[in-house]
């Protein structure tokens, strides 16, 4: 096994099963102007060849007008005309990117339109809410996949194949970290991801614990069965949650686990190790955006780092949805994929309130 | 602050305060002839300007006596010759490197003959016998140190130095980990590591899962105030232990976790994180003797990677020992020092069975 041949073979669009050109683009509706849609969402969609942003939505229909003019989409309208059915003739997929617990009635709407989904994570703020929402898809045309953007990160993925290909060994362990200084990058103690009734039970866990949690699940290739967690909040701007800091361990049966820390006061970070009894692969950074990620594969004596070009998250993940609506494919992350992590989160902050240990 | 200037300006032996040449050596009787001893504490010794082998003790006396002739010591006895008081001018300290469970009676008659003692650890194999080997020093003019490497490590040092300095702001969570193919290692199934009536309660958190958790609170300067843990033991050699694999994570009160992982069947891997709430720092290699280890610090967007020339960590270890009783100073990790890691993992086993959080 030539393990720096193995690494840098690497197709990092290995997903892409449509052409684009022939079929495609997928014609979007954003649904939520804040800064990520604004920054991160519109110019990764207007640099794809497989979608395009035609309809803006807002509670602010000015602003969402404003926007379409802008950017040269169709039109802006406001969440009551998109609930009205409002220019459906214009898209035939939606991305709802607004606060966590507002993410359910914009679901609903899409599928009474009969219009696909890619709604951000975590997709609710309560399992009900979630449950809710498959629900709603599943009795409807329309598709759902939410959107975690690690599935289609090349380093990412590229862990995937070392597990598949059996380069590891059978996976032990895993160590999972994610951390940001929240109020030092929005410097405002009254944001939506301090308000429970608007993030769901937390800050911490719900809006980047997540992280951790759904790519060892991804990269495992496994559901966890059992959690356990501590958390604490003592800033003031955090009186509202209880994880300020959090760790948890997601125990996935067969004496795998995987063990995480996640806050939103403390220096940005974030890691993905995987140990296996044949050797270990650790990408790092691992799930912020606009950072070069760096592989390290060790087997036996021998380490090799990859460094992965930073791709446009973003992009590939909006690109992602379309080529599975364009080629009929499933989607990685669906309904019911989600519906794990919404399940375990809750048992992650009901574990970290009781002590005790709490089966999934 | 110059991160690079900072890292590289390491005075490796901060700790020393004595004279060898003027006050040493210091006379050591060793106990206890297994592979550990002969391969790293005896050769270690022989390099050492503040300790000479001068006593060997085993239960095999011939043997006993044939290493002492080759290495030049001043004799070899037995097990009952030493607790018979033979020898004793031959020596000042004694180094005790046996099955943890058989540690407290040679520490007892070090202490009966006003002899300083290194201890390996776990010092023992249950807290009741921790606390009587630490009861038996206390009432005696005899001293105890319990034989933690990562004390003197350098890159572990560092890591204080940066917490102290407050060059990561405040702790938030630490990440440890280690593990090794022991079976791999050690083809023999009937090993006293595997053997709770030697090793105390588990194969994994005792024997390695103590290094995560020592120096976590040797790097914190705290010590833990519960801990939660999973684990599991699938593989036919690890019938009479509950722990193949375990992860646990380590309440030290102000929301600071440190979760850590431990395996005796996974690939040879080990390393240490701290996220604060100004940056990390990484060691990883942490753990095992003889690997450079690589020290990864990270504030704001800048990493410096350093790499410390591995030290001989049993030389360290025996010179730091020996520099505390030339210079009267206190050792780091004391009894009551070491009793903590004891009732941890006491805590951690009975966390691992029950599912609940244990308060220590």
């Amino acid at each position: 096994m030539d393990l720096q041949r193995y690494l840098e073979d690497v197709t990092a669009r290995d997903w892409q099963a449509s052409d684009p050109g022939e079929d495609g683009p997928v014609r979007l509706a954003m649904v939520g102007l804040g800064w990520w849609v604004r920054e991160k969402s519109i110019p990764a969609v207007a640099q794809s060849d497989f979608c395009e942003t035609r309809v803006l939505v807002s509670r602010d229909t000015a602003d969402a007008r404003a926007l379409a003019h802008e950017i040269d989409a169709a039109v802006g309208i406001s969440g009551e005309e998109y609930h009205d059915g409002v220019a459906t003739d214009e898209y035939d997929a939606v991305y709802v990117c607004t606060p966590n617990a507002t993410h359910l009635p914009y679901v609903e709407t899409a599928a009474d339109l009969g219009k696909d989904v890619l709604c951000e994570k975590p997709m609710e703020a309560s399992v009900d809410r979630a449950e809710r929402m498959v629900d709603a898809v599943g009795g409807s045309a329309s598709r759902l996949m939410v959107a975690y953007r690690m599935h289609t990160e090349p380093a990412v993925r590229r862990v995937v194949d070392l597990l598949d290909d059996g380069l590891l060994g059978d996976p032990v362990a895993v160590h999972g970290h994610m951390s940001q200084p929240l109020l030092s990058m929005i410097p405002d103690p009254d944001q939506w991801r301090l308000d429970p009734d608007m993030a769901g039970p937390g800050a911490s866990v719900t809006d980047i614990g997540l992280y951790p949690l759904n790519t060892a699940r991804f990269v495992l290739d496994s559901d966890p069965v059992a959690v356990q967690a501590s958390m604490d909040a003592d800033g003031e701007a955090f009186a509202a949650v209880p994880d300020e800091r959090a760790a948890f361990t997601l125990d996935f049966g067969d004496g795998v686990y995987a063990t995480c820390t996640a806050s939103q006061a403390a220096a940005q970070s974030s890691h993905l190790e995987v140990i296996g009894t044949e050797g270990t692969a650790r990408v790092d950074p691992a799930f912020f955006p606009d950072q070069a990620r760096r592989l390290s594969v060790t087997r036996a004596k021998t380490t090799v780092d990859t460094t992965f070009d930073q791709v446009d998250q973003m992009e590939e993940e909006f690109d992602y949805f379309a080529d599975c609506l364009l080629a009929d494919r499933d989607f990685s992350a669906d309904g019911d994929h989600a519906l794990v992590d919404m399940r375990a989160i809750e048992a992650i902050y009901e574990a970290g309130e009781t002590g005790e240990r709490v089966e999934l």
